[in-house]
């Protein structure tokens, strides 16, 4: 693969310098008009140690407009970023809608260097790829324009560089590792095709670029991201990107039967046996809590259900079982904007939490195959591909060893009913009552027919639903609380 | 101060059911009002262990609407809290406007037991009264409610707990130190009025709980919860908050002579020194970043100056010097509707480095004391306070260890008018000029007045402004470059 950018090309300094002022104002201009119709452009920067990376980068950071403009390398781990799956410290750096990063290596510096280093296996490193692929096409799809260059020297220039570099720098010790690793050119040649063979797609292309001319070489980057840029751009002026995508929807029929339906809600619970429940189950709950702690395993609840249907009294029992240093309540409402500015999952990425520590969402990524669905905010293309991106999402988290628990609280129309008059009533629960909750009412076969999708796509044995019969707060309640013990005792078995 | 509260008050179960429904009624009411009302609420709680905080917490969790509502322990630091100053953890935290969040210990924990503990001294607990109430100030007059609850048990009782706890609990380990540490009942007690005394005032008054009783304690605490929310309520209501606040501004007069007119703007470099004395101090800077790196010293560089004075060239000149690992440019825009909903100060905390990193501001919290100035987007008492919390924010920067270098770039106005006229011609420069420059510009007499008493409040040895003479790009750009350096030598000297 590499022989093919081995071609010596060059670029005298004088050429260059000709050509540097056309193609500045021409990235400006590109830049300009990315940060105006709100497109997150991400520069992924890697290849061999010695070609200069860091003087791209630099170089780059001077021709752009520095406003809105972002470099971040993962060399440096903090502890937040250890005790949490590895894509979180790329999420948290993600440009926003309109903005533009560069990263260092991002997601391909692991897989690379574990495989050269023989740490993971073949089958391993064509893991790392395929859920490189999925996380690229996902951003792809909302919107972000990916660049990635791979920055190729010859074995000649390598080892020039490197011993150049070692006399310059008093601080080749703090990169010590990498760079030996970085000494075993054929090692990590091959490494680099298998990965970048895996990753090059239509959507997110790898650009080769030779790089033992640095002349050549910027001006390489400089016309390879200009027509990355320019490209992007003439598609959103040239095609309604929602248009194009016609994805077969099944109409809503008249109430055929869901998943729903086999839901038992005449079960109930007497107040003395939900005392005692509650109570033996608040206690378990509270000495699981701590022993996930000690574990260093995460837990994550997510509550949904019908309007009225006892979320906030579940996650309440929940919560006055564990210690308050332990968990949090994420309520989810209203995006900020610098929420609506990333892809959705974002703004749960960032609530993400330490290892050992648990997260209780009241409401959650699922709004998206659920009101946004409902109410048309998501287009079809987009809820559609929601699923598979929400179960690679709890998927990372599982692998990281978060323990996951879903809920949805069901109740009948009937009951809705009477709680939403019940609410009218009690003074501390009419600020629970609004006209939303009101015409959410009307959207009822609507929103069934969402919930049988969600449970049906996204059941996953990993991260299973449970459909509880709410009817019945009493019986709800305990049923969360057990059902939150069993998951934290078995997944503590058999850590 | 204790024995006042040890007054054996009890409360049935029965009279404390009684009075709950109208209690939590108008708890919620007063939450609603003050989320309306865009009023941030930090219930600050504290005192002695065993007084059941963790309890009270939960019940006001439950009691409260859980929507906006956050709880934070500050009891497992990570490095990304350990590698700033002390107070970034506080700042992350903190409730939005509108937002309400419970803090167990907040600002006062560290304090209190490093005094119980005697690692530090009398003056030193005092020390940090002092910058207690100076934060609280702050975010007080910034229309933060903030609650602070003590929870004080009698010595009879706090040894009946605590043997109690350690029967029941098999996590006392986790928080070991802690309680040992508490149970030295005496010493604690006598550090806690020590640093009550010094902390309570008419803004943030400490409420005292007797917490022997827990029906008592529960009502003591949503009584005077309710009561501080309500005068809030009541103040904001009744009074325009603005309009009460009449500071003596200084007219600007005509034109008198400011500390920018001893500015020599006749300086210059040739090319060729310029290039020469560039290259040098750009490699100094290289090394002394990483130095700086090695010792765990982060550098914070401010650059303001007037439009077109060459900010951006600057900061390019330095960051082209400094290996892109090491460094990130904060450009300095609008606010965001997260940043906007806390005190000015807090987006920059956001961006304060981690220790041994660099961070470059473009603009910064000098908007403050500038542009909001200028403009009228601040009134004139909270510029004018401005200062002193700008002083209080950096001074906190370099106890921590930070070297902190500030650039105003001073141009004269007909260089000014010169570059604009010139970058109409440039195609790569035509987006740095808009409409809002030539307005600007035409402020010139009042940004003239501002700076010159920015830099007469804020100009600190520990953060020194250096007044950069800029109609020469090239001497500005060497000055900012050997300023930097001898700013990191000097600081790394003494380390």
């Amino acid at each position: 693969m590499f022989e093919a950018v081995e071609l010596d090309q060059t670029l005298s300094r004088e050429k260059f310098k000709a050509q540097e002022p056309e193609t500045r104002a021409a990235l400006l201009a590109a830049q300009r008009e990315l940060r105006e119709k709100k497109i997150a452009t991400l520069i992924l920067v890697a290849g061999v140690e010695g070609a200069g990376k860091g003087e791209v980068i630099n170089r780059l950071n001077k021709w752009f407009d520095a406003r809105g403009v972002f470099t971040h390398a993962f060399w440096d781990e903090t502890d937040e970023e250890l005790a949490r799956p590895a894509n979180w410290r790329f999420w948290r750096k993600l440009p926003a809608k309109g903005a533009m990063a560069f990263m260092f290596g991002g997601w391909y510096w692991d897989p690379l260097y574990q495989y050269t280093r023989k740490e993971i296996s073949a089958a391993e490193i064509d893991e790392a790829a395929t859920k490189i692929t999925d996380l690229e096409r996902m951003l792809h799809q909302d919107g972000m324009l990916i660049i990635k260059l791979w920055f190729h020297i010859s074995r000649k220039t390598h080892t020039a560089r490197l011993k150049n570099r070692k006399k310059l720098s008093k601080h080749i010790s703090v990169l010590g590792d990498e760079n030996r690793e970085h000494e075993k050119y054929g090692a990590f040649i091959k490494s680099a095709e298998r990965l970048i063979l895996h990753t090059d797609n239509s959507d997110c292309p790898w650009h080769l670029i030779e790089a033992d001319d640095k002349w050549h070489r910027d001006m390489s980057v400089a016309k390879a991201i200009l027509a990355a840029m320019e490209q992007r751009l003439h598609e959103h002026r040239t095609r309604d990107r929602r248009a194009t995508v016609h994805p077969f929807v099944t109409p809503i029929e008249d109430k055929p039967v869901t998943i729903l339906d086999h839901v038992d809600l005449d079960v109930s619970l007497s107040q003395e046996d939900y005392v005692e429940q509650r109570n033996h189950y608040q206690r378990r709950l509270n000495e699981l809590a701590w022993q996930a702690y000690d574990a260093r395993r995460s837990t994550i609840a997510v509550f949904e259900g019908w309007d009225a249907a006892g979320k906030g009294g579940a996650i309440q029992r929940a919560t006055n079982a564990i210690d308050p240093r332990l968990y949090q309540v994420i309520s989810v409402g209203a995006p900020s904007d610098e929420e609506r500015a990333h892809h959705y999952l974002w703004r749960f990425w960032r609530h993400v939490p330490r290892a050992g520590y648990m997260t209780l969402f009241d409401r959650s990524w699922y709004g998206r195959v659920l009101v946004e669905r409902v109410e048309g905010f998501a287009e079809p293309h987009e809820w559609l591909r929601a699923y598979h991106e929400i179960n690679s999402f709890e998927e990372q988290l599982v692998e990281q060893g978060s323990i996951i628990a879903k809920f949805w609280l069901h109740i009948s129309p009937e009951e809705q009913l009477r709680r939403f008059q019940e609410r009218k009533t009690k003074p501390w629960k009419q600020h629970k009552i609004t006209d939303e909750d009101w015409r959410n009412r009307e959207k009822w076969e609507a929103y069934r027919q969402a919930v049988n999708t969600m449970v049906e796509h996204t059941s996953l044995a990993i991260a299973p639903w449970t459909l509880v019969p709410a009817n019945d707060k009493r019986y709800a309640r305990v049923m969360v609380l057990k059902t939150l013990c069993t998951a934290l005792e078995q997944a503590l078995a058999k850590s």
